[in-house]
Protein backbone atom coordinates (compact mmCIF):
# COMPACT_ATOMS: atom_id res chain seq x y z
CA UNK A 1 0.00 0.00 0.00
CA UNK A 2 0.91 3.47 -0.77
CA UNK A 3 -0.20 6.54 1.34
CA UNK A 4 -0.62 9.64 -1.60
CA UNK A 5 -1.42 13.13 -0.84
CA UNK A 6 -3.04 15.88 -3.03
CA UNK A 7 -3.52 19.44 -3.28
CA UNK A 8 -6.80 20.36 -4.67
CA UNK A 9 -8.98 23.31 -6.10
CA UNK A 10 -12.35 23.30 -6.23
CA UNK A 11 -15.03 26.36 -6.74
CA UNK A 12 -17.50 25.24 -3.93
CA UNK A 13 -20.38 27.00 -5.46
CA UNK A 14 -22.33 23.64 -6.50
CA UNK A 15 -21.78 21.54 -3.79
CA UNK A 16 -22.68 20.80 -0.70
CA UNK A 17 -19.04 21.44 1.13
CA UNK A 18 -16.15 19.15 1.34
CA UNK A 19 -16.90 16.08 3.39
CA UNK A 20 -19.81 13.57 2.32
CA UNK A 21 -23.10 14.49 3.39
CA UNK A 22 -26.26 12.31 3.69
CA UNK A 23 -28.05 14.86 1.42
CA UNK A 24 -26.57 16.30 -1.59
CA UNK A 25 -23.24 16.27 -3.91
CA UNK A 26 -19.94 17.05 -1.86
CA UNK A 27 -16.45 17.57 -3.19
CA UNK A 28 -15.35 14.54 -1.49
CA UNK A 29 -17.99 12.43 -3.24
CA UNK A 30 -16.83 13.78 -7.03
CA UNK A 31 -12.52 12.72 -5.99
CA UNK A 32 -13.59 9.59 -4.47
CA UNK A 33 -15.78 8.61 -7.59
CA UNK A 34 -12.80 9.81 -9.80
CA UNK A 35 -10.39 7.77 -7.48
CA UNK A 36 -12.82 4.53 -7.74
CA UNK A 37 -12.83 5.24 -12.08
CA UNK A 38 -9.12 5.28 -12.35
CA UNK A 39 -8.13 2.09 -9.71
CA UNK A 40 -11.67 0.37 -8.89
CA UNK A 41 -10.60 0.99 -5.14
CA UNK A 42 -13.74 2.08 -3.30
CA UNK A 43 -11.75 4.20 -0.45
CA UNK A 44 -12.36 7.03 1.99
CA UNK A 45 -10.09 10.37 1.49
CA UNK A 46 -8.94 12.35 4.61
CA UNK A 47 -9.09 16.03 4.13
CA UNK A 48 -7.28 18.12 6.17
CA UNK A 49 -11.00 19.82 7.57
CA UNK A 50 -14.41 19.89 6.03
CA UNK A 51 -15.27 23.17 4.12
CA UNK A 52 -19.02 24.47 4.48
CA UNK A 53 -21.59 24.36 1.75
CA UNK A 54 -20.56 26.68 -1.15
CA UNK A 55 -17.00 27.44 0.24
CA UNK A 56 -13.95 27.35 -2.10
CA UNK A 57 -10.63 26.35 -1.80
CA UNK A 58 -7.46 26.98 -3.70
CA UNK A 59 -5.28 24.33 -1.92
CA UNK A 60 -7.28 22.33 0.21
CA UNK A 61 -5.19 18.74 1.13
CA UNK A 62 -6.27 15.19 0.99
CA UNK A 63 -4.45 11.99 1.78
CA UNK A 64 -5.97 7.96 1.31
CA UNK A 65 -4.09 4.48 1.26
CA UNK A 66 -4.29 3.10 -2.20
CA UNK A 67 -2.69 -0.18 -3.25
CA UNK A 68 -2.35 0.79 -7.33
CA UNK A 69 0.63 1.17 -8.51
CA UNK A 70 0.17 4.28 -10.95
CA UNK A 71 3.33 6.53 -10.73
CA UNK A 72 2.59 9.50 -8.46
CA UNK A 73 3.60 11.83 -11.16
CA UNK A 74 0.10 10.12 -13.75
CA UNK A 75 -2.26 10.62 -10.94
CA UNK A 76 -3.32 14.60 -10.92
CA UNK A 77 -4.23 14.63 -15.19
CA UNK A 78 -5.61 10.56 -14.16
CA UNK A 79 -7.99 12.37 -12.16
CA UNK A 80 -8.30 15.77 -13.88
CA UNK A 81 -9.63 13.89 -16.97
CA UNK A 82 -12.56 12.29 -14.27
CA UNK A 83 -13.33 15.36 -12.64
CA UNK A 84 -15.66 17.79 -13.74
CA UNK A 85 -13.93 21.59 -14.31
CA UNK A 86 -15.20 23.25 -10.92
CA UNK A 87 -12.94 20.63 -9.11
CA UNK A 88 -8.74 20.09 -10.11
CA UNK A 89 -6.29 18.32 -8.40
CA UNK A 90 -3.19 20.24 -8.75
CA UNK A 91 -0.62 18.28 -7.26
CA UNK A 92 0.56 14.47 -5.51
CA UNK A 93 3.15 12.97 -3.69
CA UNK A 94 3.89 9.85 -1.77
CA UNK A 95 4.35 10.32 1.62
CA UNK A 96 4.77 8.01 4.54
CA UNK A 97 1.94 5.41 5.67
CA UNK A 98 1.58 7.25 8.99
CA UNK A 99 0.77 10.54 7.33
CA UNK A 100 -2.58 11.76 8.10
CA UNK A 101 -3.52 15.05 6.18
CA UNK A 102 -5.72 16.68 9.16
CA UNK A 103 -3.81 15.40 12.27
CA UNK A 104 -0.36 16.41 10.49
CA UNK A 105 -1.90 20.04 9.96
CA UNK A 106 0.31 22.71 11.13
CA UNK A 107 -0.85 26.02 9.64
CA UNK A 108 -4.40 26.85 7.57
CA UNK A 109 -4.48 29.90 5.76
CA UNK A 110 -8.12 31.13 4.58
CA UNK A 111 -9.34 34.36 2.50
CA UNK A 112 -12.96 36.04 2.60
CA UNK A 113 -13.39 38.46 0.14
CA UNK A 114 -15.82 41.06 0.40
CA UNK A 115 -16.93 43.14 -2.62
CA UNK A 116 -18.12 46.78 -1.28
CA UNK A 117 -18.35 48.50 -4.69
CA UNK A 118 -22.27 49.32 -5.40
CA UNK A 119 -22.48 46.68 -8.24
CA UNK A 120 -21.04 42.75 -8.10
CA UNK A 121 -18.10 42.10 -10.06
CA UNK A 122 -19.88 39.31 -13.24
CA UNK A 123 -16.31 37.72 -13.33
CA UNK A 124 -15.64 37.15 -9.09
CA UNK A 125 -19.47 36.84 -8.06
CA UNK A 126 -19.22 33.22 -6.85
CA UNK A 127 -16.15 33.70 -4.74
CA UNK A 128 -17.45 37.31 -3.35
CA UNK A 129 -19.65 38.42 -0.75
CA UNK A 130 -21.39 41.68 -1.96
CA UNK A 131 -21.69 44.26 0.46
CA UNK A 132 -22.83 47.92 -0.54
CA UNK A 133 -23.32 49.96 2.47
CA UNK A 134 -21.22 51.95 4.13
CA UNK A 135 -18.00 49.79 5.75
CA UNK A 136 -15.23 51.53 8.14
CA UNK A 137 -12.52 49.07 7.08
CA UNK A 138 -10.11 51.02 9.17
CA UNK A 139 -11.97 49.98 12.47
CA UNK A 140 -12.56 46.08 11.19
CA UNK A 141 -8.94 45.68 10.50
CA UNK A 142 -8.33 47.18 14.10
CA UNK A 143 -10.66 44.41 15.46
CA UNK A 144 -9.35 41.81 13.54
CA UNK A 145 -6.08 42.31 15.10
CA UNK A 146 -7.37 42.17 18.47
CA UNK A 147 -8.03 38.39 17.51
CA UNK A 148 -4.21 37.59 16.95
CA UNK A 149 -2.34 35.46 19.62
CA UNK A 150 -4.01 32.12 20.99
CA UNK A 151 -7.51 32.06 22.79
CA UNK A 152 -10.51 30.18 23.50
CA UNK A 153 -12.46 30.81 20.56
CA UNK A 154 -15.93 30.06 21.86
CA UNK A 155 -17.73 33.02 21.17
CA UNK A 156 -16.57 32.26 17.46
CA UNK A 157 -17.59 29.07 17.04
CA UNK A 158 -20.65 27.40 15.86
CA UNK A 159 -22.65 26.24 19.08
CA UNK A 160 -22.76 22.92 17.05
CA UNK A 161 -19.25 22.48 18.00
CA UNK A 162 -18.12 19.11 19.26
CA UNK A 163 -14.58 19.86 19.72
CA UNK A 164 -12.86 19.43 23.14
CA UNK A 165 -11.11 22.07 23.10
CA UNK A 166 -11.92 25.70 21.37
CA UNK A 167 -7.90 27.41 21.75
CA UNK A 168 -7.00 27.80 18.62
CA UNK A 169 -3.57 30.32 17.72
CA UNK A 170 -4.33 32.89 15.23
CA UNK A 171 -1.14 33.55 14.15
CA UNK A 172 -1.74 36.48 11.30
CA UNK A 173 -4.47 38.48 10.10
CA UNK A 174 -4.83 41.08 7.71
CA UNK A 175 -7.17 43.38 5.06
CA UNK A 176 -6.19 44.46 1.32
CA UNK A 177 -8.37 47.13 0.06
CA UNK A 178 -8.46 46.42 -3.83
CA UNK A 179 -9.66 49.68 -5.02
CA UNK A 180 -8.62 49.28 -8.88
CA UNK A 181 -12.24 48.43 -9.97
CA UNK A 182 -13.72 51.40 -8.13
CA UNK A 183 -15.38 54.31 -10.46
CA UNK A 184 -14.84 57.70 -9.74
CA UNK A 185 -17.07 59.55 -8.04
CA UNK A 186 -19.58 56.65 -6.99
CA UNK A 187 -19.68 54.89 -3.44
CA UNK A 188 -17.74 52.23 -4.13
CA UNK A 189 -15.40 51.41 -1.57
CA UNK A 190 -13.39 48.47 -3.07
CA UNK A 191 -12.86 44.92 -2.73
CA UNK A 192 -11.85 43.98 1.01
CA UNK A 193 -9.62 40.63 1.01
CA UNK A 194 -9.30 39.52 4.52
CA UNK A 195 -6.09 36.94 4.84
CA UNK A 196 -6.41 34.45 8.56
CA UNK A 197 -3.58 32.16 9.20
CA UNK A 198 -4.12 29.92 12.04
CA UNK A 199 -2.86 26.58 13.69
CA UNK A 200 -7.02 25.69 13.09
CA UNK A 201 -10.26 27.17 12.89
CA UNK A 202 -13.54 25.83 14.64
CA UNK A 203 -16.43 25.31 12.37
CA UNK A 204 -17.84 28.60 10.91
CA UNK A 205 -14.82 30.53 12.55
CA UNK A 206 -13.46 32.81 9.62
CA UNK A 207 -17.08 33.32 8.41
CA UNK A 208 -18.28 34.01 12.26
CA UNK A 209 -15.48 36.50 12.28
CA UNK A 210 -16.22 38.29 9.41
CA UNK A 211 -20.00 38.75 9.82
CA UNK A 212 -18.79 40.58 13.57
CA UNK A 213 -15.93 42.63 11.74
CA UNK A 214 -18.76 43.85 9.28
CA UNK A 215 -20.95 44.74 12.29
CA UNK A 216 -17.75 46.83 13.15
CA UNK A 217 -17.51 48.05 9.83
CA UNK A 218 -20.95 49.42 9.59
CA UNK A 219 -20.66 51.14 13.03
CA UNK A 220 -22.94 48.35 14.84
CA UNK A 221 -20.02 47.56 16.98
CA UNK A 222 -16.52 48.95 17.59
CA UNK A 223 -13.41 47.60 16.91
CA UNK A 224 -12.82 47.42 21.15
CA UNK A 225 -15.97 45.47 21.20
CA UNK A 226 -13.93 42.31 19.80
CA UNK A 227 -11.96 41.56 23.16
CA UNK A 228 -14.82 41.28 25.16
CA UNK A 229 -16.47 39.30 22.83
CA UNK A 230 -13.39 37.21 22.85
CA UNK A 231 -13.45 36.84 26.15
CA UNK A 232 -17.32 36.73 26.77
CA UNK A 233 -16.91 32.92 25.49
CA UNK A 234 -20.84 33.16 24.51
CA UNK A 235 -20.89 33.10 20.85
CA UNK A 236 -24.51 34.97 21.29
CA UNK A 237 -22.21 38.47 21.41
CA UNK A 238 -20.39 38.17 17.85
CA UNK A 239 -22.27 38.95 14.96
CA UNK A 240 -23.60 36.93 12.38
CA UNK A 241 -21.89 33.97 10.28
CA UNK A 242 -20.93 35.86 7.36
CA UNK A 243 -22.16 34.32 3.67
CA UNK A 244 -19.89 30.91 2.52
CA UNK A 245 -19.20 32.25 -0.90
CA UNK A 246 -17.22 34.72 0.48
CA UNK A 247 -14.59 31.86 1.83
CA UNK A 248 -11.77 30.31 0.03
CA UNK A 249 -9.38 28.13 2.24
CA UNK A 250 -6.09 28.82 0.31
CA UNK A 251 -3.67 26.89 2.17
CA UNK A 252 -2.68 24.05 4.49
CA UNK A 253 0.83 24.16 5.71
CA UNK A 254 2.60 20.77 7.38
CA UNK A 255 6.43 20.69 9.13
CA UNK A 256 7.21 17.48 7.59
CA UNK A 257 6.27 17.51 3.43
CA UNK B 1 -37.15 62.06 -26.14
CA UNK B 2 -33.85 61.48 -24.36
CA UNK B 3 -30.58 59.59 -25.39
CA UNK B 4 -28.98 57.98 -22.49
CA UNK B 5 -25.38 55.63 -22.81
CA UNK B 6 -24.06 52.79 -20.31
CA UNK B 7 -21.48 50.89 -19.47
CA UNK B 8 -22.33 47.28 -19.01
CA UNK B 9 -20.47 43.70 -17.72
CA UNK B 10 -21.59 40.90 -18.53
CA UNK B 11 -19.81 36.94 -18.25
CA UNK B 12 -20.88 35.57 -21.93
CA UNK B 13 -20.37 31.79 -21.02
CA UNK B 14 -24.59 31.92 -20.83
CA UNK B 15 -25.46 33.66 -24.26
CA UNK B 16 -25.36 33.30 -27.97
CA UNK B 17 -22.88 36.64 -28.07
CA UNK B 18 -24.17 40.46 -27.85
CA UNK B 19 -26.43 40.95 -30.08
CA UNK B 20 -29.85 39.46 -31.17
CA UNK B 21 -29.91 36.35 -33.20
CA UNK B 22 -32.69 34.23 -34.78
CA UNK B 23 -31.60 31.47 -32.19
CA UNK B 24 -30.69 31.77 -28.29
CA UNK B 25 -30.58 34.18 -26.09
CA UNK B 26 -28.39 37.13 -26.06
CA UNK B 27 -26.81 39.84 -23.63
CA UNK B 28 -28.64 42.92 -25.74
CA UNK B 29 -32.19 40.44 -25.84
CA UNK B 30 -31.65 40.47 -21.91
CA UNK B 31 -31.10 44.37 -21.73
CA UNK B 32 -34.01 45.07 -23.72
CA UNK B 33 -36.53 43.06 -21.58
CA UNK B 34 -34.95 44.90 -18.61
CA UNK B 35 -35.65 48.11 -20.08
CA UNK B 36 -39.30 46.87 -20.96
CA UNK B 37 -40.14 45.21 -17.17
CA UNK B 38 -38.32 48.69 -16.10
CA UNK B 39 -40.60 51.69 -18.49
CA UNK B 40 -42.66 49.37 -20.74
CA UNK B 41 -40.91 50.78 -23.94
CA UNK B 42 -40.12 48.00 -26.61
CA UNK B 43 -36.82 49.43 -28.02
CA UNK B 44 -33.80 48.39 -29.40
CA UNK B 45 -30.60 49.54 -28.28
CA UNK B 46 -27.02 50.50 -29.94
CA UNK B 47 -23.95 49.06 -28.62
CA UNK B 48 -20.44 50.03 -29.64
CA UNK B 49 -20.20 46.86 -31.87
CA UNK B 50 -21.14 43.07 -31.29
CA UNK B 51 -19.23 40.19 -28.88
CA UNK B 52 -19.16 36.81 -30.41
CA UNK B 53 -20.97 33.61 -28.53
CA UNK B 54 -19.13 32.98 -25.41
CA UNK B 55 -17.27 36.23 -25.45
CA UNK B 56 -17.21 38.42 -22.18
CA UNK B 57 -17.02 42.11 -21.65
CA UNK B 58 -15.77 44.45 -18.76
CA UNK B 59 -16.95 47.44 -20.56
CA UNK B 60 -19.31 47.01 -23.35
CA UNK B 61 -21.22 50.29 -24.09
CA UNK B 62 -24.39 51.31 -25.69
CA UNK B 63 -27.35 53.62 -25.75
CA UNK B 64 -31.02 54.14 -26.75
CA UNK B 65 -33.31 56.89 -26.55
CA UNK B 66 -36.46 56.61 -24.09
CA UNK B 67 -39.56 58.79 -23.17
CA UNK B 68 -39.24 57.87 -19.89
CA UNK B 69 -38.56 60.23 -17.24
CA UNK B 70 -36.59 57.88 -14.81
CA UNK B 71 -33.62 60.40 -13.48
CA UNK B 72 -29.92 58.64 -14.98
CA UNK B 73 -28.96 57.89 -11.88
CA UNK B 74 -31.60 55.76 -11.36
CA UNK B 75 -31.29 53.83 -14.01
CA UNK B 76 -28.37 51.32 -12.85
CA UNK B 77 -29.74 49.69 -9.70
CA UNK B 78 -33.07 50.04 -11.78
CA UNK B 79 -31.83 47.91 -14.59
CA UNK B 80 -29.57 45.62 -12.69
CA UNK B 81 -32.64 44.66 -9.93
CA UNK B 82 -34.08 43.36 -13.51
CA UNK B 83 -31.21 41.72 -14.78
CA UNK B 84 -29.28 38.13 -14.04
CA UNK B 85 -26.30 38.13 -12.28
CA UNK B 86 -24.20 37.60 -15.34
CA UNK B 87 -25.09 41.24 -16.75
CA UNK B 88 -23.95 44.28 -14.53
CA UNK B 89 -24.86 47.88 -16.11
CA UNK B 90 -22.43 49.64 -13.95
CA UNK B 91 -22.92 53.35 -15.39
CA UNK B 92 -25.72 55.29 -17.34
CA UNK B 93 -25.16 59.15 -18.30
CA UNK B 94 -27.42 61.01 -20.76
CA UNK B 95 -26.07 62.29 -23.69
CA UNK B 96 -27.02 64.43 -27.11
CA UNK B 97 -29.40 62.78 -28.96
CA UNK B 98 -26.98 62.83 -31.86
CA UNK B 99 -24.92 59.85 -29.67
CA UNK B 100 -24.36 57.19 -31.57
CA UNK B 101 -22.26 54.51 -29.65
CA UNK B 102 -21.01 52.21 -32.60
CA UNK B 103 -20.21 55.57 -34.97
CA UNK B 104 -19.03 57.14 -32.44
CA UNK B 105 -16.37 54.86 -30.95
CA UNK B 106 -12.75 56.13 -31.29
CA UNK B 107 -10.88 53.26 -29.74
CA UNK B 108 -11.64 49.59 -28.29
CA UNK B 109 -9.43 47.37 -25.75
CA UNK B 110 -9.39 43.43 -26.03
CA UNK B 111 -8.27 41.22 -23.26
CA UNK B 112 -7.14 37.73 -25.04
CA UNK B 113 -6.71 35.28 -21.75
CA UNK B 114 -4.80 32.42 -22.38
CA UNK B 115 -3.80 30.01 -19.24
CA UNK B 116 -0.63 28.08 -20.27
CA UNK B 117 -0.39 26.51 -16.62
CA UNK B 118 -0.91 22.76 -16.85
CA UNK B 119 -4.13 22.50 -15.02
CA UNK B 120 -6.85 25.26 -15.10
CA UNK B 121 -8.13 27.45 -12.66
CA UNK B 122 -10.76 26.80 -11.29
CA UNK B 123 -11.77 30.58 -10.36
CA UNK B 124 -11.25 31.75 -14.05
CA UNK B 125 -12.08 29.46 -15.95
CA UNK B 126 -14.87 30.65 -17.80
CA UNK B 127 -12.46 33.51 -18.45
CA UNK B 128 -9.27 31.74 -19.78
CA UNK B 129 -8.69 29.66 -23.12
CA UNK B 130 -6.54 26.76 -21.35
CA UNK B 131 -3.24 25.69 -23.11
CA UNK B 132 -0.75 23.48 -21.93
CA UNK B 133 1.86 22.82 -24.67
CA UNK B 134 4.93 24.81 -24.63
CA UNK B 135 4.84 28.74 -25.86
CA UNK B 136 7.34 30.62 -26.90
CA UNK B 137 5.91 33.48 -25.39
CA UNK B 138 8.99 36.11 -26.42
CA UNK B 139 8.41 34.72 -29.97
CA UNK B 140 4.45 35.59 -29.90
CA UNK B 141 5.25 39.15 -28.00
CA UNK B 142 6.96 39.89 -31.07
CA UNK B 143 5.10 38.54 -33.99
CA UNK B 144 2.38 41.05 -31.93
CA UNK B 145 4.49 43.84 -32.16
CA UNK B 146 4.41 43.14 -36.19
CA UNK B 147 1.10 44.67 -36.39
CA UNK B 148 0.60 47.30 -34.18
CA UNK B 149 0.10 50.02 -36.93
CA UNK B 150 -2.28 50.70 -39.79
CA UNK B 151 -3.41 48.04 -42.17
CA UNK B 152 -5.29 45.94 -44.33
CA UNK B 153 -6.31 43.05 -41.34
CA UNK B 154 -8.27 40.96 -44.05
CA UNK B 155 -6.01 38.21 -43.05
CA UNK B 156 -7.04 38.17 -39.62
CA UNK B 157 -11.04 38.95 -40.41
CA UNK B 158 -13.96 36.28 -40.91
CA UNK B 159 -14.28 35.62 -44.36
CA UNK B 160 -17.85 36.00 -43.88
CA UNK B 161 -16.56 40.01 -42.91
CA UNK B 162 -18.97 42.47 -45.05
CA UNK B 163 -17.04 45.47 -43.68
CA UNK B 164 -16.73 47.99 -47.22
CA UNK B 165 -12.95 48.43 -45.96
CA UNK B 166 -10.96 46.19 -44.07
CA UNK B 167 -8.30 48.85 -43.16
CA UNK B 168 -7.53 49.53 -39.04
CA UNK B 169 -5.50 50.69 -36.96
CA UNK B 170 -4.16 48.97 -34.11
CA UNK B 171 -2.44 51.15 -32.07
CA UNK B 172 -1.15 48.80 -29.24
CA UNK B 173 -0.41 45.43 -28.41
CA UNK B 174 1.20 43.76 -25.56
CA UNK B 175 1.66 40.85 -23.47
CA UNK B 176 1.50 40.37 -19.60
CA UNK B 177 2.43 37.03 -18.21
CA UNK B 178 1.68 36.56 -15.20
CA UNK B 179 3.46 33.11 -12.80
CA UNK B 180 2.52 34.20 -9.95
CA UNK B 181 0.06 30.28 -10.16
CA UNK B 182 2.94 28.32 -11.00
CA UNK B 183 3.56 25.49 -9.32
CA UNK B 184 7.48 24.85 -8.87
CA UNK B 185 9.36 22.25 -11.23
CA UNK B 186 6.66 21.89 -13.13
CA UNK B 187 5.62 22.68 -16.70
CA UNK B 188 3.37 25.31 -15.47
CA UNK B 189 3.77 28.65 -17.79
CA UNK B 190 2.02 31.23 -16.27
CA UNK B 191 -1.45 32.88 -17.37
CA UNK B 192 -0.77 35.49 -20.71
CA UNK B 193 -2.69 38.10 -21.02
CA UNK B 194 -2.55 39.89 -24.10
CA UNK B 195 -4.54 43.16 -24.09
CA UNK B 196 -5.12 44.63 -27.66
CA UNK B 197 -6.12 48.80 -28.35
CA UNK B 198 -7.15 49.51 -31.75
CA UNK B 199 -9.45 51.94 -34.14
CA UNK B 200 -11.96 49.50 -34.52
CA UNK B 201 -11.93 45.57 -35.00
CA UNK B 202 -13.41 43.03 -37.48
CA UNK B 203 -15.26 39.93 -37.34
CA UNK B 204 -12.89 37.95 -35.09
CA UNK B 205 -9.98 39.52 -35.55
CA UNK B 206 -8.37 39.30 -32.19
CA UNK B 207 -9.65 35.49 -32.33
CA UNK B 208 -7.29 35.16 -35.65
CA UNK B 209 -4.76 37.39 -34.15
CA UNK B 210 -4.49 34.74 -30.93
CA UNK B 211 -4.83 31.57 -32.92
CA UNK B 212 -1.79 32.91 -35.09
CA UNK B 213 -0.04 33.93 -32.04
CA UNK B 214 -0.77 30.75 -30.52
CA UNK B 215 1.16 28.81 -33.60
CA UNK B 216 4.00 31.28 -33.51
CA UNK B 217 4.42 30.36 -29.85
CA UNK B 218 3.96 26.18 -30.39
CA UNK B 219 6.95 26.82 -33.42
CA UNK B 220 4.43 26.17 -36.15
CA UNK B 221 4.62 29.96 -37.84
CA UNK B 222 7.68 32.37 -36.90
CA UNK B 223 7.38 36.06 -35.87
CA UNK B 224 8.64 36.92 -38.85
CA UNK B 225 5.84 35.07 -40.86
CA UNK B 226 3.21 37.45 -39.23
CA UNK B 227 3.82 40.62 -41.86
CA UNK B 228 3.86 38.41 -44.44
CA UNK B 229 0.48 37.02 -43.48
CA UNK B 230 -0.69 40.37 -43.16
CA UNK B 231 0.78 41.44 -46.61
CA UNK B 232 -1.02 38.44 -48.03
CA UNK B 233 -4.78 39.94 -47.47
CA UNK B 234 -5.41 35.70 -47.27
CA UNK B 235 -7.10 34.45 -44.28
CA UNK B 236 -5.89 31.04 -44.92
CA UNK B 237 -2.61 32.20 -44.32
CA UNK B 238 -2.85 33.21 -40.93
CA UNK B 239 -4.04 30.35 -38.07
CA UNK B 240 -6.99 28.89 -36.61
CA UNK B 241 -9.76 31.60 -34.53
CA UNK B 242 -8.77 30.87 -31.13
CA UNK B 243 -11.41 30.00 -29.08
CA UNK B 244 -14.13 32.91 -27.62
CA UNK B 245 -14.37 32.06 -23.74
CA UNK B 246 -10.80 33.91 -23.51
CA UNK B 247 -11.76 37.06 -24.80
CA UNK B 248 -12.77 40.37 -23.12
CA UNK B 249 -13.74 43.72 -24.34
CA UNK B 250 -12.53 45.60 -21.57
CA UNK B 251 -13.14 49.30 -22.47
CA UNK B 252 -14.45 51.66 -25.30
CA UNK B 253 -13.17 55.10 -25.80
CA UNK B 254 -15.46 58.00 -27.24
CA UNK B 255 -13.54 61.45 -28.08
CA UNK B 256 -17.01 63.19 -27.18
CA UNK B 257 -18.20 61.91 -23.92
Amino acid sequence: MRNLCMKVSYEGTNYNGFQTQPDGITVQDRLEQAIKSLTGEELKIIASGRTDSGVHAYGQVFNFTTSSIIPVERWCMALNTRLPQDIIVRDAIEVPLSFHARRAAKRKTYLYTINANQFIDVFQRRTQYHHTSRLNTAAMEEGLKHLIGTYDFSSFASKNSTKPSHIRTLYDAYMVVDQSMCRPNTRDQGVIHTYLTGSGFLQHMVRIIMGTLLEVGEGKKNADDIPIILNSLDRSKAGPTAEGKGLTLCSVEYSDL
